[in-house]
Order: structure tokens, then C-alpha cells, then sequence
């Protein structure tokens, strides 16, 4: 009998498309291409000499163990380095709060796991992560949007969504967001608004997850301390990673949370993948053990905010009027906003064809309803290949600029 | 307000509760014991010299794309030599219909995702290996369980159990089995029988999940072909790993199934971890790629068979009369069943007492039914080890038996 696969998938299945990130990774290897788009460190930051020393270590001292299976928690010597380190974040944990994951994506769908059944909402602010919008939307999980501002989050349209929400029987599960140095914005939430957020989820009984890859990337101005710091009551699941301060390939994560959760976290992990890599566990643990991490943070800051600099500068130099951005302090990605006649969807072709790439805004908001955005990645270029880049971007903004500027503007943007 | 966890938790999470496995890893710590009971390769057998020859081509030729991000399908180098030694076992296939995962709990883990909607049903033939049921069963899927026979699999009962099932309006979604070396029971199926598995799957219209973890491990006589092999039609996914021939540590596995599914099953992974871990993948590729590969699974196997012979000859020196065994052609278990009298889930709690450790039979029945039955790992522990347990084993056994035998029996097997 021919297979009927229709029948056999999973609705979960079914709802899965090819993503963005995924189609955006490939663009990136089109030779001449510029790709503004994809979310990569640079791979001259790499510190390859430490990782060396740490693996030569591992072989003379713990090279069976680091072969073998380890247990789903994680490396309880890497586990105890990460609960010292955490303090930097004003987080006070113990390596017991702690389960290891591969990478904070792992991170990102075990929390759905363990919290979203099919139908179930969770919040987020907009634009948003898309690989946490994938996770949730794997799992079948309905999105509210809460629109971002200056302070990171529209707390009033948070309140009144979750008044909208009540009225009609919803209680969201959790809200996700990056508080600092956002992707994709690069926006960072207020101290006063991070605090706030913790007295509205225990008045609306939801929990916080709070996702932190980008706060050691920081170039100018005060580290805030994380939502995490303000949890009294067990409230806020934290997830960062080894991604941007080490090395993505080594596929590894790490989430915080309170022991009744991690429990549930670590069962769902163990059934999902048995436990995390134990050799590149070994490696992190050498690495933040030998005091390596605070130094290559400074070194990766520093080139980072060159790299801000540069894009921003060549922005301001090159793109036309009525174009606007975002001024990160810190982190990999700078937001920006274009005339209302321009969609960015459309756009998008056109700048492929001019061998320049950037993620469509819209992508981020998984209600859709925004329009004339995109995100720009200034971490992984070359300086040259930025100013070049900029440059591209700049002749085919202006170039649409021509062709729409009489035309009507399209729909205002939802946010 | 104090948080109400149970309310936020998904109903996946509220049936997750701690297995076996994991707690055997833990007793396998405790200072003193011999532990059968964990699923481990002989770290003394891991290629060590060669994985280190490995690393330190990958710093001088790939190192910075190794701790980069990779594509959610995996090193597109190590597919392809994959994909060539899969002809070995019969299974003609190109890169592109594989997928690489996080170990082979992974792969489980996303058949599960994109086949298994709550409710749902799976068939197995029992005892059946742990890790699957966990994966399974963490996504709200019913098991129907076969019994098996020394022929792999009982095709009268599988054939009755799905009219019976066709009956009531349940169509299984797929049959789970690992046909060679199985974990737990060390049994083969037969040759006939993986053909007429395939005939069966297309009358029922099911998938085969074929999942060979120990195939490469081999003592004697002729490897058999695998099920997908005979898979002219699309309805088989096999999936391996590296754990059993290179080192469980890397966590890297590997999927084969038709193209329609497997782009499903990345997507799937994509949500769930991005990529495998790419610096791992350049370690297996360098490995295979440098034709260590053959010369290292000549070398486990005699390694295993030493083993496996050595406490085949133990047990039947020293277990008492009444007590049967296989005698697994490869792989690592030996699966025992004692007297009826015998409940091994009590019995656990004895052996522990001298120091010594298995796991409970029961524990590979998704739906109970055995109470008599234990799976034994010979390839972890050090021959004099398995020599010291395997007597320490035989006195608990013959302890229970004195202080059973006059007893009634328990019910009777439920296979």
C-alpha cells in the first residue's frame, strides 16, 4: 500500500513550515552575498588557543568521563561554576538550580514542554525571538504580542491584554522576552519595567521566562541586574548560553529555575536527548574554571562595539531620510524602521539581487502586522564587508524609495 | 501570589516522572558497586589517541567552522560518509536522507514529535528499550506491546493485536523495534521476519521505526540486512548512533527515512536544538573519514565477546538451577529469567544490599506484566568485576530462593 504520510503525521507535524532562520543560515553561503541576516558571532572571536589548552587538559585528566554518558543535569563541576558566575547577574543559585541544555534553544522547548499544552497562550514582546516563537509554535501554542517601546515593553498594553485575556477565560502560561539587548531590536528593558513585570505576573499568576544571551555584550553604560535577581517566588525561569561568549558549535545552554520546575525540565530533557554533550560540557567548564571568560567577554565587547559603531555610522552616512534605527548597547543586532511606503518582503528580492541580506521585520512578529522593518546582524562582517554591506542596502532603500514614494503608504504598522 | 505550579504545568509534564535509567546511572557511582545495570560501552574501549589525532586535524583545517553554528541537518561531510557505510548494512541511500541528531534519544524523540499526537498509539515488541518508551510515552502516546520470540518478534500476535485494535477504531502510528543485538533481551530478529514486518506495515498501513544502535557489535555468525533495506515503499525510518562505536559522550546519532518525513523530522529539530554539535560531527567525520571506523568496531566487538562469553560462563556456573538466559550473537545485554517464585523488583532491593546492580525486567514493559526478569550489561564492567558480581548475584538469587520456594508463584508472565 502507498504510503498515505498526511494521515500519519502529528498535527504538530503538519503545522511545521521551513522557518526563516533556517532558509536565512543557507543565504549566507551564496558566494558575494552580504548576509546581514543570520544571528552568528564571529568566528575571529573565537578564542581557539583556550579552547586547545582546555581540550589538552581534558585529555590529561578527564578524558574517559568526558566520553562517556554523563547524567541529564549536567556537568556538576560546570554546574558549579555557573552558579558562582551567575552573582555578575545579581542571580543567587546554587549548581542545583541549575540543568545544562544543548544550547538555549534546548532551553526555549523545554519550557514549552513542560508548560504549553495544544491551545495554550503565552505572551511576548514584539518584534520577538524567532527561534522561541518556533519552539512555542511547534508545540502548538498560541501568541499574544505585546508591543516593545524605549523601556522594553508597553507595560499598559500588557495590562490591558491581560485584562482582554481574562474576560475571555485565557491565563497565559508564561511571557518570553530578552530584556537585554534584545533580538531582534537590540532595546534593553528598564530596571523600574524588569521589576514590574515580576508584580504583574504574580497578580496575573504567569510565570516569566527570561532569556539572556546578550548581557556580557555589553558596550557602554551600567549592566542591569537580571528579572531572575527580583524572583522571590519562584516566578522567572532564566535561560543563557555558551553561544556568544565561547562558541556556538559547542552547543551549549543553561536554565535557572525553581527546583519543583527544573525537575520537571530535567525529565522532559532526558526523554528529548539523554544529556548534553559531555566533552564540550568539559570544555566550558575548563574554560570559565581558568578565569578565560571574563577576558575574552572584554575582548568580544570591544569588537562588537566596533562593529556598532561602523554599521551606525555607515547608516547614518548612507541611508536616506525618514529611515530610523535602534542604538544598542550591546549585543548583535540594530532594528530598523523605513518609510511607511516601503515594504521590507518586497525589498527583500531586490536586495538579494544586490548580493545584500538582512531578516524581513515582520518574521519577528508572529502576528504579523508589521511591515516596513528589518534586522541587521553587525557582529559576524568583516569591517569592510559592513561598510560595503551598508552601502548595497543604502542604493536599494533609495532606489524603492523612487519607485513608491508617490504611491499611498501601506497599512499602519500594529506596533 | 504564591505560585500554583501544577495549574501552569503542560499535561506532559504533570505524567513525567523519574525513570529507571536515570537512577541507575546514579547507583553505578556508588563507591563499592557493581553495577549491570546501566546501558555503558567499556570506556577502556573508547578511541582516545584517535580522537585526539582527530581534534588536532580539525584545529588545523576547520576550526573555526567547527565552533560555528551549524544546519539543522547536519555536517553535510559526515552524511555523506554515513551514507556509504550504510551500504554495509544494505541500506542504499544518498546524504540527503540523512539527518543528524543529538544521540539516538533524539531521533526517538522527533519521530515521537512528528507522529505522536496525545492519545495516539505505537506498537512495540517487549521488552522493549527504555528510552524509546520514555520518549514515547512523554508525548502522551499508548503503547500496544507484542511479545517477542526467538525469532525477534511473535507475527501471529502482532497480526491478531492489530485486528484487534483495527476492530476498535485504533490505528497505530508506527511499530518501534531494534531487530539486532536488542536492548534489552540481546535477541535477533529473524531475516523472514524483517520481511514480513514490511508486508504487514503496508497491509495496516504503520511506519517501522528500526533503530540499531548495536548491529556494528557483532561476536558471530552473518550480519543480517537491516528492516530498511527491504523498504521499497517509504515506510521505514532507521536511525543509529555513535555511542555504541565511537564515544556516547559526542551525543551524535544519525536518521534515515524518506525525504517527506525527514523534512519534517529537521524541521522538528530545528525547534528543538537548532543543530547537532558541530564540533563532535568534525570529530566523527575525521574518524570515519580516516577509516578508523572498521578497525575500532573489530576491536569492541572482541572486546564484548570476552565479556559476553566470560559471564555467560559465570552465570552458568554460578546461578542455580530454574534460572534461564540468552545468549546474545552481539551487542551488550543478557537478558536472565529466574524461577517464578522470584519477584526481581523485590529481589533489587537485596542485590543493592550486597553491592551488586541490575536492571528490573518489568522496567522494559510499557504495560507490566513481567516481574520475573532482569537485563544484564556485560560490556561495561572490568572481567574480574563481572566475575566478583556475577557470584554476588547467584547468592541473592539462591538467598530468595530459599525463602520463596514454598510459596505460590506469582501470576503467571503476561508474556
Amino acid at each position: 500500500m502507498v504510503v498515505n504520510i498526511e494521515r500519519l503525521f502529528s498535527t504538530r507535524a503538519k503545522i511545521l513550515r521551513a522557518s526563516e532562520i533556517r532558509e536565512l543560515l543557507k543565504i549566507t553561503q551564496v558566494p558575494g552575498m552580504i548576509s546581514f541576516a543570520g544571528g552568528l558571532p564571529n568566528p575571529d572571536a573565537f578564542p581557539v588557543e583556550v579552547i586547545h589548552d582546555c581540550i589538552e587538559d581534558i585529555f590529561k585528566e578527564d578524558i574517559k568521563n568526558a566520553l562517556q554518558y554523563g547524567t541529564t543535569e549536567g556537568l556538576t563541576q560546570l554546574r558549579g561554576v555557573l552558579a558562582e558566575r551567575m552573582k555578575k547577574k545579581h542571580i543567587n543559585c546554587e549548581l542545583h538550580d541549575i540543568l545544562i541544555t544543548s544550547g538555549a534553544q534546548q532551553a526555549l522547548f523545554l519550557v514549552g514542554l513542560c508548560f504549553l499544552d495544544p491551545g495554550d497562550t503565552y505572551l511576548t514582546n514584539v518584534p520577538a525571538y524567532l527561534g522561541a516563537v518556533q519552539a512555542f509554535g511547534a508545540l502548538e501554542a498560541n501568541c499574544e504580542s505585546i508591543p516593545m517601546n524605549d523601556e522594553g515593553i508597553d507595560i499598559d498594553s500588557l495590562r490591558r491584554n491581560l485584562e482582554r485575556l481574562r474576560r475571555t477565560g485565557i491565563y497565559p502560561k508564561f511571557l518570553y522576552t530578552v530584556p537585554t539587548f534584545q533580538n531582534p531590536s537590540g532595546e534593553t528593558m528598564s530596571l523600574s519595567h524588569r521589576k514590574e513585570l515580576i508584580e504583574i505576573a504574580s497578580k496575573y499568576d504567569f510565570l516569566i521566562v527570561e532569556d539572556d544571551p546578550y548581557s556580557d555584550l555589553i558596550f557602554e553604560g551600567k549592566s542591569l541586574p537580571a528579572i531572575k535577581s527580583f524572583d522571590t517566588k519562584g516566578r522567572v525561569i532564566y535561560m543563557s548560553t555558551f553561544s556568544k561568549i565561547l562558541a556556538p558549535g559547542l552547543r551549549l545552554g543553561w536554565i535557572i529555575s525553581p527546583r519543583e520546575i527544573l525537575e520537571k525540565l530535567i525529565l522532559a530533557k532526558q526523554a528529548t536527548d539523554l544529556c548534553t554533550n559531555v566533552f564540550s560540557q568539559y570544555i566550558a567548564y575548563k574554560y570559565v574554571n581558568g578565569g578565560y571568560l571574563d577576558k575574552q567577554v572584554e575582548k568580544i565587547s570591544k569588537m562588537y562595539k566596533r562593529k556598532r559603531d561602523l554599521m551606525l555610522k555607515e547608516i547614518k552616512n548612507n541611508f536616506p531620510k525618514g529611515v530610523k534605527w535602534t542604538i544598542p548597547k550591546g549585543g548583535m543586532f540594530i532594528w530598523i524602521t523605513l518609510p511607511q511606503s516601503i515594504n521590507t518582503s518586497i525589498l527583500f528580492r531586490k536586495a538579494l539581487n544586490k548580493k545584500v541580506a538582512y531578516v524581513v521585520g515582520d518574521a519577528f512578529f508572529p502576528e504579523g502586522g508589521n511591515y516596513n522593518s528589518m534586522r541587521l546582524n553587525f557582529s559576524y562582517s568583516d569591517d569592510e564587508v559592513i561598510k560595503e554591506g551598508i552601502r548595497r542596502l543604502a542604493e536599494v532603500i533609495k532606489e524603492e524609495l523612487k519607485t513608491t514614494y508617490k504611491k499611498e503608504p501601506f497599512l499602519a504598522e500594529g506596533v
